[in-house]
């Protein structure tokens, strides 16, 4: 099997307190402009994407304290949360990263914002970094 | 002062154990191909650059358990670390992000990889997201 091709970095999670007190942040202080918001009922959140060059801030509002957000922020505080990578192909990309040694927190995708779908590498077998595969909605 | 213009996202830093130990997640995992190592003397770090789409991940290795990337992986452990963008003018940059709000962590330019300037906000002020302003090397 051929190893995952990545394509670009899609978004940068950060897990926040309000996408409302992180505004401030991201547009009054770093002067990004944010497009609309969106509610992922899979990961119980609300989230903001900030596009930048080709690529997305995400900020991630847990809409539940046991959703896997509110469990982060309350173990670690808000901050950088995940990375995500555009492939071509999310399912074929889970597959081929479980082939090559990695474990999954999602083994088949699963929808994800803007119609894209999405799958989850566990942090355990990449390090400690939280990997999303992501393939968006055909345009 | 104008607010601070972000150009991309230059790189995502990811604190790991060490280099060699963060090669199977990145390039046999996720396919990507390192370019060369380099130490950051001012960071005390050992850095390996992987390219993904316009933008870069960076692994980085602390040579001093008491440099800002050891204390990071005493208290938090390996993975995501800061998120650097790209910038026109760093010392500019940092100056509008002061004026906007931000505490500096740089409040002048240091020497970067690459040849690059960069500056660090100090995220108490960025909502907990370490984040890092980049000024490539003129090509």
């Amino acid at each position: 099997m051929p190893p995952v091709r990545l394509l670009r970095i899609h978004h940068v999670g950060v897990a926040v307190e309000s996408l409302s007190a992180a505004s401030p942040v991201w547009e009054g202080l770093l002067g990004l402009v944010a497009t609309k918001d969106e509610t992922v009922a899979s990961q119980r959140v609300a989230v903001r994407f900030y596009p930048v060059g080709e690529s997305k801030i995400e900020c991630l509002e847990t809409l539940d304290p046991q959703g896997p957000v509110g469990k982060f922020l309350a173990s670690r505080g808000p901050g950088l949360h995940h990375v995500a990578f555009e492939v071509d192909d999310c399912a074929a990309a889970l597959a081929e990263a479980a082939a090559a040694g990695a474990r999954l927190v999602d083994a088949v995708p699963r929808a994800g914002a803007a119609g894209s779908l999405v799958g989850f590498l566990h942090p355990k077998s990449t390090g400690g970094a939280l990997v999303e595969l992501v393939q968006p909605a055909r345009r």
